[in-house]
C-alpha cells in the first residue's frame, strides 16, 4: 500500500517529538500499519532550528493554513494551539480540502469541537485528538472504543500536570503556592503566564472533551464550573491532612439520574476545582506531573488510567497513534457517535452539588465568634462533622470545619452571612470533598 | 446500515453478561456503531435457565461448532473456554465459514493464537480478544493501537484476580494461604480446583498474549517461566513488610537490549511469579480482585491501567466493545501487526535474571549455621544487603536475607548447597524483588 503522507503544522516541542517518533520507529510503524508514514510538509516560522531528524524532501511552509490547503498530504497534524486564529484556520482548511486532521488542541475542540466534527463527518474524514487530553494516556480511545459498551456514570481526572506538580510539592515541602509556582516556572513545568493552567482553564477544556466522549453530549465548555488553585494555601494542605485528606485539582463530570427537580434523562454536572479526597482513592496517589483518569461504567465498573500528561514524548506518542489509526483505515466518529446523535443533557449547576465540605475561617480570637459561626451553619441546616480550632496564643485563629453532607447553596449562604461578620479576618476558604 | 448479527457460544457468566449489555445498552450501542447489534443465535446446553433477557427469535444450538458453521451470523463470540475441544473447533469453524470471531479465551490464544490469527488474516476477518486479558481494562486496545507508536520496553501486570485477592487478604489478616484460599472458594473468587489460578497458569496465558502485542512476537506460552503462590506463607508477607515490600503475583515481560551474551536485537524475558515490590510502585496498591497493567514505551514513558479483571460485567463489557469494533468496520491485525511480520525474539531464561532477592531459611538454632549460610553465599559471590534473624527461644529460627543485585544462577547454586545442609528444616524460600 502507498505511504500515508502527513503535513505537520507547528514544530514546537510536540511537533519535533512527532517527527522524532516517525523517524525513530519508522519500521515498527510501517509494520503495524502495513504501509509507511512519511512527512510530506511542515509549517513553522523557524526553519533553522535543528529538530534532530533529517527533513530532506519535506516541503516547508511559513503559513500553516496555506500548507493545509496546498500540501500534498493525506493528513494535517495541527500542533499550533489556541482556540482561534491560525490553528482554527489550519484545521478548517484541511477539512475543506478533504484531508484528515489530527490535533492536540484542547482549546480548539472545547470551543469549536462540534462544528469541526460535523464538517469532518460530512466530508468522511477523521478528526482525531488523543493528544488533547492527558497526553500519553490513551483515554480518548478508551472512552470512544474500549468502554463503548457502557453507559458512563462518572469520569474524573487529574488533567493538569502543572497544578498537580504544584500541589504535590506544596504538600511534600510545606512551601507556599507562590514559592512553588516560581520553582515550577524555573523548571519549565509552568508557563511565564501560568494563569491558563493554575486557574483551571486547561483542565476545563479537557474535562469538557471527556464529558462529550463519556456521555455522548455536545462539548460545552460554558457548562463547566471552574476554580483554580491560586487560593489553596499550604495551611489548607496541612489541615486537610490532619482530617485524613489530600487536596487535588480534579475535573469531574457526572451524570446524575435524580436531579433535585427530577429531570427525566438525568442531568450532567461538570466541574474543575481543588478538592479533598481520601488517600485510598485511585487518584490520590497520582503525584507530580502525572495525569490520571477514572471512568465508571454501568458494566465495566471502575477503571483507572495513569501516565504522563505532557511533554514531547507522551504527547507525540498520542499524535502518532492517531495518525496510525488513519493509516490503518480505522475510523471512529469524532466524539464516539455521529454529531447528529449527540444529545444535550441539562446542566446541573454546582450550587446544586451535594456533598461534604471543608471550610476554613480565619477569625479574631475573641469570645462569641465560634457561636456566630455555629449559628450561621445551624440557621442554614448545615451540620458540622468535625471542627478544629488551634493556636489560642495568636490574635487570629483558624477555625476549620468539615461538614456533614449538605447542598452547596445553603452552605454558601451561611458563608456569605459570616463574611459580613467583623470577626472574619479574610473571606472564608471553602473546598468540596469528593468521594 | 443493516444490523450486525452475532452468535454467542457459551451462556455462562460472561455469555449472560454479554446478552444483558446488548439488551440494556442497545440504543447507545446502535448510536455509536450507526447500526444495531442483534443476537441471532446462541449455543448452550441448558435452554431452561433464565438469562434475564428476552431470547425470542434467537436460534438455539446444542453444538457451538455447528452454530459457528450454520448460524446466520456475522460474528461468532466464543465464551466456552479451554485451549482445545469445542472452543477451538468453534473458532476454527467460524473462521472457515468467513465469520469474524470475538473470544475471551486466553488459553486458546496462548496455545494456538498464531495459527488462528493467520487463518483469520487470510480470510480478511477480525479475531478480537480484549476480554482475554485483564477483563474490563482495554489493555489489548491500548497496546495494539493507543501505544502503537512506541517500542515497548516492559509490560508488567497483576493478571489474576484470584491470586491477588488471596495475597491481599493474607497480608491484611495474617491468615494462612490454605485458610484464605478456602474463603476465596466459598466467595466464588476461586474455583473448586484452584490450580489453574494459583499455580500461575492463567496469568501466564495472559502474559504471553500481552508480550506478543507489546513486542510484535509470536505468542509463546512455553517461553514463560511460571511459579504460583502456593508456597507464599503469611510469614513471608510479614518479613517482606518488615523490609519495606509487598508481595504480589506479577507477570512481567521485558525486552533487554544487552543480554549476557550480547545478542543482537535483544532478548525477551517472560515470567510469572510472586515477587516483592516497593509500596510506591504503581502495582503495589492494586488490591483484591482488581487487575492492573503497566506498560513502558520509549516515547510515552510509563502508563498504568487498572480495573476489574473478571466477572460478568467487566468481561462482557470488553466482549461487546470487540463486537462494536467489528460493527463499526474498525479492523486491526490480531496481534497488532500481520502474522508474517511477527518476529521471534530469543528467549532469555529466568536463570539469567539479574536483580535483588528475598531468601528465607528455616534452620535449626545451633552455633555455626549462620556461618554455613554466609559461606555458601560468599562462595557464589552473592552479597547480602540485609539479614534478619529473630526468635532465639525456639528450636528453629528463620533467617531472612535480602541480597544485593546478583544473577539468579549463582544464588540458586548457593541455595542448592544449603539445601544439603542438615541444619535446614525445609527447602529454602526464594522470591525476586521487582523494580
Amino acid at each position: 500500500m502507498s505511504a500515508l503522507k502527513v503535513a505537520i503544522a507547528g514544530l514546537g516541542t510536540v511537533g519535533a517529538g512527532a517527527l522524532k517518533i516517525l523517524h525513530t520507529n519508522a519500521a515498527e510503524i510501517a509494520a503495524r500499519c502495513g504501509r509507511p508514514i512519511t512527512v510530506a510538509a511542515v509549517a513553522s516560522r523557524d526553519r533553522k532550528k535543528d529538530r534532530g531528524v533529517p527533513l530532506d524532501g519535506v516541503t516547508w511552509f511559513d503559513d500553516a493554513a496555506a500548507m493545509a490547503a496546498e500540501a500534498d498530504a493525506d493528513v494535517v497534524v495541527e500542533l499550533i494551539g489556541g482556540s482561534e486564529g491560525i490553528a482554527r484556520k489550519t484545521v478548517e482548511a484541511a477539512i475543506a480540502r478533504g484531508r484528515h486532521v489530527v490535533t492536540a488542541n484542547k482549546a480548539l475542540l472545547a470551543h469549536h469541537g462540534v462544528v469541526l466534527a460535523s464538517a469532518a463527518e460530512k466530508a468522511g474524514l477523521s478528526l482525531n485528538f488523543e493528544a488533547a487530553v492527558a497526553g500519553g494516556i490513551p483515554i480518548v480511545k478508551a472512552l470512544r472504543e474500549g468502554l463503548a459498551a457502557n453507559k458512563i456514570r462518572r469520569v474524573a481526572g487529574i488533567l493538569n500536570g502543572t497544578c498537580n506538580y504544584i500541589l504535590t510539592t506544596m504538600r511534600a515541602s510545606g512551601r507556599s503556592f507562590a514559592d512553588v509556582l516560581k520553582e515550577a516556572q524555573d523548571l519549565g513545568y509552568a508557563e511565564a503566564d501560568p494563569s491558563f493552567d493554575i486557574d483551571g482553564t486547561d483542565a476545563a477544556h479537557k474535562l469538557a472533551i471527556l464529558a462529550s466522549l463519556a456521555f455522548g453530549t455536545p462539548v460545552d465548555i460554558k457548562a463547566v464550573h471552574v476554580e483554580g488553585i491560586r487560593h489553596v494555601s499550604s495551611l489548607d494542605l496541612q489541615y486537610a491532612e490532619e482530617f485524613g485528606y489530600i487536596i487535588k485539582l480534579l475535573g469531574v463530570a457526572e451524570r446524575l439520574d435524580r436531579a433535585p427537580d427530577n429531570q427525566e434523562g438525568g442531568v450532567l454536572m461538570q466541574r474543575v476545582y481543588p478538592c479533598l479526597i481520601k488517600p485510598d482513592m485511585p487518584l490520590a496517589n497520582v503525584d507530580g506531573v502525572f495525569n490520571a483518569v477514572v471512568a465508571e461504567g454501568d458494566f465495566v465498573g471502575r477503571s483507572v488510567y495513569e501516565g504522563r500528561g505532557a511533554g514531547a514524548g507522551p504527547t507525540a506518542s498520542a499524535v502518532v497513534a492517531d495518525v496510525m489509526d488513519i493509516a490503518c483505515g480505522r475510523k471512529v466518529a469524532t466524539f464516539g457517535i455521529p454529531v447528529g446523535a449527540l444529545k444535550t443533557i441539562p446542566n446541573m449547576p454546582v450550587a446544586a452539588h451535594v456533598g461534604e465540605y471543608y471550610v476554613r475561617l480565619l477569625v479574631v480570637d475573641r469570645p462569641g465568634v465560634f457561636a456566630d459561626i455555629a449559628m450561621a451553619f445551624r440557621d442554614e441546616s448545615v451540620s458540622m462533622e468535625s471542627v478544629l480550632q488551634r493556636g489560642r496564643n495568636a490574635a487570629n485563629v483558624n477555625v476549620v470545619i468539615i461538614t456533614h453532607e449538605t447542598q452547596e447553596a445553603p452552605l454558601l449562604r451561611a458563608l456569605k452571612r459570616l463574611q459580613a461578620n467583623a470577626a472574619l479576618v479574610e473571606p472564608p476558604h471553602m473546598m468540596r470533598i469528593e468521594k
